[in-house]
């Protein structure tokens, strides 16, 4: 049970799968008159057990909006469908549906195009980590800045709030940057994994811990990275360079063939070093191998 | 200049390559006696200058030595070159050669046979780090238990030491192991900074930092992945399973596609989750693609 002030701003959310559902029992537990609608009303139960009001369509749930109008819906097409026709004029739309930075742009277009103000979201955790402070920091916004502003102390309770620029597919952008980057990760974790797979006397819970050690420390490598893409010289700083990862690489690659370990998923990056070197950049750092992606 | 203390453990090294280098400054700095020698002589100097001695062949070094023999050779083949009829008998070997595993263990055998203790170090380093503390700890040694503990201090002093098991192949497989995966994590990180590539007004010194603070924060998925492969439970404690990250997957395809991103440094990992899916695990996490990269 839920005891509502005045002076908190009133939210309005369209969405209660997994992660709407958990953004509602947040943004009550901190107090904020909120407004729920959900295309299928039987999740509509649990936030309205803990004191939200129920909209019988998201054209009275938008209507009745004071506060910012929050999406979190199964993704960018829903969004389209759900506000068919409902007067956005004069509104404050947040839009938290997973969506890709091309799809966030062109949405920010729709919402200009009705008269909203519109801010962009990504959501870097799990419906557990909403409402957990702790885990805070990664939900990034982009967009209208005065939006993002005027509404902080909403958008920060779930889980914190980055603004990332007013470019509105930046936020979209970082949430996937990161996710990717992270998949490489778990791609690096599971190879390690699979080889101390034959070893049985290897302490895997004590590896685990050396291993993660490592790459937090390792991951610091981001900042020499940027501060090279930045200035353009990519051998700036460069204490391990490609030609002596390259060289290293040998004995990963054998070490992987002794422990019957299927090297595709760190021997594109490797192909991708020795191609750069092979352009007779091994004095470069990793920096070098960025531009043999595409990208601009 | 260096001045020596009779308590401090005398030590023979052997191979002057640049991480030999940094070594002999360490253990000299830190006030060791010691003797060195290298193929070729010009880089015996710079140690020779700060007090050590300099041996003429590998057999009168081998010969003279009272304390840990410490070989930092090219590769595993100059080990049996160098210390080829070289008596070893009675002696402490410490080999920091960049080897595999299997190269380890076959060392450990040849240097049994000779009657040396043995023990296999792999150094997570490269030389400029080498003598400053604080980045210890990643100094992996196995083998004989022993004779790790009666050198510690020799051993710690460059950039610390951990022991990480008697069987002598763990160590290089400790190092092989981190640097894959470390290799996996760069190659994310690279995706990324394509992603971001064409943005020209996006701050990549600051998505450096929430990028490295993002990768350190996910690191710790390593200790639930060990937990899962030590119990054979990959569903136990699943927050985020491989069902969950497989329907993500198609955002970050779509968003690299967009970004004009070649996927090839992430899409085999998302392949290889797919495939777990594909055989009904979609319920487990991460561990359970482990398995399909062979090992045991």
């Amino acid at each position: 049970m839920n005891t509502h002030t005045t002076s908190k701003t009133p939210i309005t959310l369209l969405g209660l799968g997994d992660m709407g559902t958990a953004l509602a029992r947040a943004w009550l537990a901190a107090g904020h008159p909120l407004t729920v609608w959900n295309r299928t009303p039987g999740r509509t139960r649990p936030p309205a057990d803990e004191g939200a009001r129920v909209a019988a369509t998201p054209a009275e749930a938008v209507a009745s909006a004071t506060g910012p109008v929050v999406l979190c819906l199964l993704d960018d097409a829903s969004v389209g469908e759900v506000l068919d026709g409902v007067d956005l004029n004069g509104k404050d739309v947040v839009n938290l549906t997973t969506n890709t930075p091309s799809q966030a742009r062109e949405r920010a277009r729709w919402a200009a195009d009705r008269g909203a103000r519109f801010l962009d979201g990504g959501i870097m955790a799990i419906p557990p980590m909403i409402g957990r402070p702790e885990t805070g920091g990664y939900v990034f916004y982009s967009g209208d800045r005065e939006l993002f502003e005027d509404h902080r102390a909403v958008l920060e309770a779930p889980a914190g709030a980055t603004f990332v620029g007013e470019e509105p597919g930046h936020a979209a952008l970082h949430d996937v940057a990161l996710l990717s980057a992270m998949t490489g990760m778990f791609a690096g974790i599971t190879h390690a994994f699979a080889l101390v797979g034959p070893e049985k006397d290897l302490d895997r819970i004590r590896f685990a811990t050396l291993l993660a050690d490592w790459l937090g420390a390792m991951a610091g490598a981001a900042h020499g990275m940027a501060a090279q893409l930045v200035s353009g010289d990519y051998t700036e700083g460069v204490t391990s360079n490609l030609a002596m990862m390259t060289a290293a690489n040998d004995t990963l690659l054998a070490t992987a063939e002794e422990q019957a370990t299927d090297p595709r998923l760190i021997a594109p990056y490797m192909e991708l070093m020795r191609r750069r070197v092979a352009q007779g950049h091994g004095d470069e750092g990793l920096a070098g191998t960025v531009g043999l992606l595409g990208g601009a």
